[in-house]
C-alpha cells in the first residue's frame, strides 16, 4: 500500500508538498511522488521509501477543471489518479484544483456502482468530537435521494476512519422540527428517516458546532457556504485576537496558551486538512490549496487510514444495495 | 413617532423587554408597550414616555406561526402590528417568534406594492464595516428575481440606516467567478448585473467576513445556515477561550481585554441584535429571542432610525418601478 501524492498541486507546490511527503516517509509510509522529474530530483529523497513518477504537465488553479483534465492526460493529477487505478488498496493526496482532482478521479477511477454523485466531505471541529460534513462543493444542485447517499457515505467514513461506532446522522437544516426547511430538505428528511441509518433529525449550524451529530448532510452549495463561513468567522476572531494582542504590547505573551489552542481550529491546519472524496473507486484525499508540509503529512496519514479501512467496501455496499432493490429513492 | 414594543415576545419577556423599553424611554424615545396590562402594571413606568396597550393573548415560541397569528388577533404581536398600521411613521420591535412577527406584519401591514417576498435582513460584523445579509430565513425557496428585490431592499437599508453612500452589493456564492454556483445563483448573478445596483459580483463566506461587500443577498435557507453557522463557530471560539481561561487560573485576568472586544461579536449582543423585516408597509425590527434589556434598548434605537429614515420610501420605489415597467424579472 502506497500513498500517491500529487507533488505539483497546491499554492506551495512542489516544495511544501514534497517536504510533507518526506516527513510521512520518515514515519514509515510508502510514497509515490507524481510530478516533474527534474524538479523533484532537487529534493533529498535518497534512502526514503519514496518513488518518483514523472508527469510533465500541471493544471493551474484557474483552469476549467473538466476541460483541463481531458486536455492534459499527462498532468500530475491525471497521472496520479491513473496510477491509483492500477494500484487498488493505495491512496491519493492532492492539494491542487479541487474540481480537477474530482474530475480526474471520475475519469480515471470512476464512480462506484450505484452511487450517483460522489461528494467531498470535510471534517470539522466542534465543542465535542469532530463532525463529517458533506457535500461541501462537488454537487451544487442535489436531489433528495442523493443526500441519502451522502449520508451513507459519510457514516461509512465516520465509522471506519474516525472510529465512531454508530454515527449520529443529521440533515443540515434551518430548524429542528421535521416540517422546517426548503423543498429539498423536507423531502430528504422523509427519506433519511427510512434509510436505516442512525438518523437523529435536523441540525442547525449552531448545534452542529456544539457536537450534536457525527455526520451532517447537505447539498454542495450549502455545505460550501457553511465551510467558507466557518473560515470567515474563524479569521474574524483571529483578526480580533491579533488586534488585541497588538494593543496589549508586552503583555500579549499571556495570550500564548490561547493561540496554541486555537491552532486546532484553523481549517488549513493539519487536523482538519484532509477532505475525503467519497463515492469514487479509490481513496482520495483533497487538501486545502494553501497546505504546508505539516498539513500534507497529516493528509497522507489520513489517506493511509482511509485506504486501509473498510470505508470503500462499505460505500460499495451502499451502492450495490441501491442497485439491488431497484429503488430510485 | 413612537416605537411599539411587543412586551410579551421573547425568552425573557416581559421583564427584560420592559427594562429595555424603560432604558430607551430614558433616552427620550416614545414607547408603546403592548402586552398584558396587569403584568405590565408591575413595572415602574411612571413619569416615562411609555404608554401601555393591552393585549390579553400571547403566541408561544412553539406555535405554528401562520395559524397562531390568525387564531389570536388579540395576541401582543397582532395588537402591536395593528397599532403600527394605524400609526404610519412609527416602528415595531419584537423578540418573539420570528415566523409570527413576519406573519403578523404581512397580515396587518401588508407587503409593499411590487415586492413579492418580504425578507429578513441581519447586520453582521466583519474585519471592516458591517454587512447587511438577506434573506436569512423568511423565504426558503427563492426565484432569481426575488434575490434582485432583496438586493434593492438591502441596499436601501444600508444607504439610509447604516449611512453607506453607494453600497457594494454581492451575491453570496461558492466561487468568485460568474460561472460558479447553483442554478439559482447563476440566474441571479445575470439579473443583478443588469439591476442598476452597485453589483460587485459573487462573494464567498470567508470574503464576506473580510468586509468585501456592504450587502450580500441569498435565499433564506442559505442565509439562515450562514447565520447559524456564524453563531456556532462563534460559540466554539468562546468555548475554547473559556477552557483556556479556566486552565490559566489566576492569570486568566490577562484575557480581559480580549473578552471585552469579543462581546461585539456575540450575535445576541446589542450591536447585532436588530434584524429589519424589509418589504412590508412598516418599520419592523425582529430581535433574537434570547435578547436581554440592553439588546432591546438597542433594537428600539435601530427601529427609530429605520422608521425616521428614507428606507421605506426607497423600497416602495423599487416595488413601484417593478410594477411600472411590467417586468417579471
Amino acid at each position: 500500500m502506497a500513498v500517491i501524492v500529487d507533488a505539483m498541486g497546491g499554492d506551495f507546490a512542489p516544495t511544501e508538498i514534497v517536504n510533507g511527503a518526506i516527513a510521512a516517509a520518515r514515519d514509515g509510509i510508502e510514497i509515490v511522488l507524481v510530478g516533474k522529474q527534474d524538479e523533484l530530483a532537487q529534493f533529498p529523497l535518497q534512502g526514503l521509501s519514496i518513488q518518483v513518477q514523472h508527469a510533465p504537465d500541471t493544471i493551474g488553479m484557474d483552469e476549467h477543471a473538466a476541460r483541463a483534465v481531458r486536455k492534459k492526460p499527462e498532468s500530475s493529477i491525471r497521472v496520479a489518479s491513473a496510477l491509483l487505478k492500477k494500484s487498488p488498496g493505495s491512496a491519493l493526496v492532492s492539494a491542487g484544483h479541487t474540481g480537477a482532482v474530482m474530475a480526474s478521479a471520475l475519469l480515471d477511477l470512476g464512480r462506484m456502482e450505484g452511487i450517483e454523485r460522489p461528494a467531498i466531505a470535510t471534517i470539522l471541529p466542534t465543542t465535542q468530537a469532530d463532525v463529517v460534513v458533506l457535500d461541501v462543493g462537488a454537487n451544487v444542485d442535489c436531489k433528495p435521494h442523493q443526500l441519502v447517499q451522502f449520508a451513507h457515505m459519510g457514516a461509512a467514513y465516520a465509522r471506519n476512519v474516525l472510529n465512531v461506532s454508530n454515527p449520529r446522522v443529521a440533515l443540515l437544516n434551518i430548524g429542528s422540527e421535521p416540517a422546517k426547511g426548503n423543498e429539498l430538505s423536507l423531502a430528504a428528511h422523509a427519506l433519511l428517516k427510512e434509510s436505516g441509518l442512525n438518523f437523529i433529525g435536523n441540525v442547525e449550524g449552531d448545534h452542529l458546532y456544539a457536537g450534536e451529530c457525527d455526520v451532517a448532510v447537505t447539498d454542495g452549495f450549502v455545505g460550501n457556504v457553511l465551510l467558507k463561513t466557518t473560515e470567515g468567522v474563524s479569521h474574524l476572531f483571529q483578526h480580533v485576537i491579533a488586534q488585541v494582542a497588538q494593543e496589549m504590547g508586552e503583555k500579549a505573551r499571556a495570550l500564548g496558551p490561547l493561540l496554541a489552542k486555537l491552532e486546532r481550529f484553523k481549517t488549513t491546519q493539519p487536523n482538519y486538512a484532509g477532505a475525503p472524496l467519497l463515492g469514487v473507486e479509490g481513496a482520495c484525499i483533497i487538501t486545502h490549496g494553501a497546505s504546508k508540509a505539516e498539513t500534507i503529512k497529516h493528509a497522507i496519514r489520513i489517506a493511509q487510514r482511509f485506504a486501509t479501512s473498510d470505508t470503500l467496501n462499505s460505500i460499495r455496499q451502499t451502492g450495490q444495495r441501491r442497485q439491488g432493490d431497484g429503488s430510485n429513492a
